[in-house]
């Protein structure tokens, strides 16, 4: 051991000296959860939030592969030399699979942008933090966030010293006056709200969605208070029934406020990583020049990863060719599965919880998604998790964490997505025993 | 058109409201040199530094995901549903070919590594954000790079508003005095030099290496000034005669001072976008605790990007495992080539410049990697390149580019990583021309 070599070395690496995200409450608050999945192997998880595993099959990744590298020949024109470089090399900053992906929004979504428009990035995640990095230029640029919301969001803020203000959820969506309130409020310190975030279709944690009236009313908000909307949309084409759900922001846009951000981690497969921005802004320059704010964005970008693995987009790609470019066809059977869970999650939580029951046991109804928040009458926190898990065997998120500060203090969330339905009857008697124990009454199993 | 809504978005977003790495004279550098490289397609570029394409093969793409699947399974004990998880599921944060790094580096480098201090990352850029991310607290955090140096370092400091600060090169390598210079003026002004950044072997742009006693010396800087060194290792694998290498910093190191920074975009492909660092520091916490510095790199990536896309992970998992998880196996006809280059070039350079003339032009003669950098008797600038491009029909980079402010204004970089033996010849005719005519000269062709 070198005395002075690792002493120094200590002193000069402590958790202190390092950047202050690592000391987030965020980050720990996630780490003690997944904690708590792995030291409960075999408890029900109505806990985990990832997509159904159910179609997931390793021979299906060269067949898109193949068809990507086909598309870039008869499509493109590209010739094998060239076909074989797109796939290998370093590569266009903003992606190769921006035509696909604008085909996509176009017939999934009715959202038409120009390809030019659309940064393809390592996961939403990546997406987030490149809109944020670029709106914080110093500590007086502040985002709003729906509370309770994604962490990630909170998490990319984190990484660039970026102050998020909650904006607060009821029962029908988000509470409006409540954003307005926020905006003024940061004006007032002398601020500047930068960005408003939300998921408006079936959002994460909370399920809920955004009514149309309300859409509309916050594009009025951004445009009458000079702020840019972040739309995240990873769940709406999970819609329990067809053709409810009402369009995206982004689609109702006027006046280019919405940065639309994609994830086909749901759609197609986390594993590819591919995430993306839609910035059809246009950023104004020193000289009467302007730039699409994508290709800030992509700057951004260059410092950051260089590109998103064109060997995982040629992937991706190929899925959405193989498809149309829709991925409401390439999600058929998922869609399915993800609505008769939502169902039989929502009637077996009827038929252990009665309406008019005594048992103060209320909850949401999303009308898609991969989640829904429970109320109960105790206080649902990290020890009534463990307790759940070792007593019962079932595992589920409180609320609070959810929250970055106080809130959802005695809701719960049950997810959905990567349990059969077996798995779903058998948690919910397990929910039910526990909800009975800490409500101090006995459980009605179904 | 939406006249409020348009205007005050226009005002919302102006450059000047963006960060301010979007201003920075590096980005608009690299915009300038890819300009100029698509204005002259004929042009013969002894510019690019991409590695060669003559071996990719994307039917080589099937076969590694096989081996990596069949890896999972025979010496990982996964069954299918849970090999299958891995490569489409979202997964481990510091990701799943570490243990086939720590092999890797076991039998190329001599580095001896737990494959948990491994972060694989989307290319070395994302690594060298984490590493700095997690050292910038606050405005007084300095890192301290090699001039001329990679831009993605620069860049990379830029998006967490670290300040930068040169150290000079010289003829056989870094000038270890300035080094300890600079760390005192930084001390001086109240700052903390965190750490150093360097390319050891065959440096882009200056194709540099350090002796085995600078290494040595380095090392002890380091400890006696309380630094990190930041070893970025993306060319070491080119040599262009086997063992004539001193050992890297990481495997030379007693005391745990380097982060290892590792790419595998010249040794695998760069379209997988795999990077890695290795960071086995250990970090005291408040409470007595200390966790790898690995893992705070790891929470870093977890608000970054999550993870580094499994998919691609199992590719280059594939060809590292089909070469032993040796790289120099797996590069035999790379290391040729790029020697063969290296010793076309520089004797084609001594055919057009012999020693003794009055030509006034110098090179250094790397022992390995891409680059080359002469010294000429003008102003090597982009005016000369635009020039040289359009008369002439040749491309190099300025050396100007690599400088964070003043220097190489008369030199230039040469790379033979993507041309041919006749197109080194022909490059260099042209080359010849250029400089005769830019000196006032007839060019002496070979």
């Amino acid at each position: 051991m070198n005395d002075s070599g690792v002493e120094l070395l200590a002193a000069d690496l402590s958790t202190d000296r390092l950047h202050a995200a690592l000391r987030d409450p965020a980050l720990a608050s996630m780490n003690f959860l997944n904690e708590v999945a792995s030291r409960f192997p075999e408890a029900l998880s109505l806990a985990a939030g990832r997509p159904s595993e159910e179609f997931f099959d390793v021979d299906d990744l060269p067949r898109y592969l193949q068809i990507f590298c086909d598309y870039l020949a008869a499509e493109k024109g590209l010739d094998a030399e060239r076909v074989r470089r797109t796939l290998f090399q370093y590569g266009r900053t903003k992606g190769i699979i921006h035509e696909l992906l604008a085909r996509n929004l176009a017939c999934d979504e009715g959202i038409d942008v120009d390809p030019e428009s659309i940064v393809v990035t390592v996961g939403c995640q990546e997406a987030m933090f490149l809109v944020l990095r670029a709106l914080r230029t110093d500590e007086r640029d502040v985002v709003l966030t729906v509370a309770p919301g994604y962490v990630g969001l909170t998490g990319a803020a984190r990484l660039v010293d970026m102050s998020v203000r909650p904006v607060r959820e009821h029962a029908d969506g988000i509470d409006l006056d409540h954003l307005i309130e926020q905006i003024e409020a940061v004006r007032a310190e002398g601020k500047r709200p930068r960005a408003f975030y939300l998921v408006p279709d079936f959002a994460n944690p909370s399920g809920a969605s955004l009514e149309l009236e309300d859409r509309q009313r916050l594009l009025a908000i951004a445009a009458e208070h000079d702020l840019l909307i972040l739309e995240d949309n990873p769940y709406g084409l999970f819609q329990a029934e067809a053709g409810q759900r009402p369009p995206t922001l982004k689609a109702l846009d006027p006046s280019g406020r919405v940065v639309y951000l994609g994830s086909l981690s749901k759609t197609c497969f986390p594993g590819a990583r591919i995430g993306f921005v839609v910035a059809d802004q246009r950023v104004a320059g020193a000289n009467g020049e302007s730039n699409l704010f994508a290709d800030d964005l992509s700057k951004i970008k260059s410092m950051l990863t260089v590109n998103t693995p064109p060997v995982a987009q040629a992937i991706a790609g190929g899925k959405l060719l193989e498809h149309d470019c829709s991925l409401v066809k390439a999600n058929t059977r998922e869609i399915e599965l993800y609505s008769r869970n939502l169902r039989l999650l929502l009637e077996g939580m009827d038929r252990r919880f009665p309406r008019g029951g005594d048992h103060q046991v209320s909850w949401n109804t999303p009308g898609g998604g991969f989640f829904v928040v429970v109320t109960v009458p105790f206080a649902a926190d990290d020890a009534a998790l463990e307790y759940g898990a070792n007593k019962y065997g079932v595992l589920w998120t409180p609320m609070s964490h959810f929250y970055d500060g106080r809130g959802g203090e005695n809701q719960l969330r049950l997810s959905v997505s990567v349990v059969s339905p077996d798995e779903i009857e058998a948690g919910l008697d397990r929910l039910a025993m526990l909800i009975a124990d800490l409500s101090g009454k006995e459980a009605s199993t179904h």
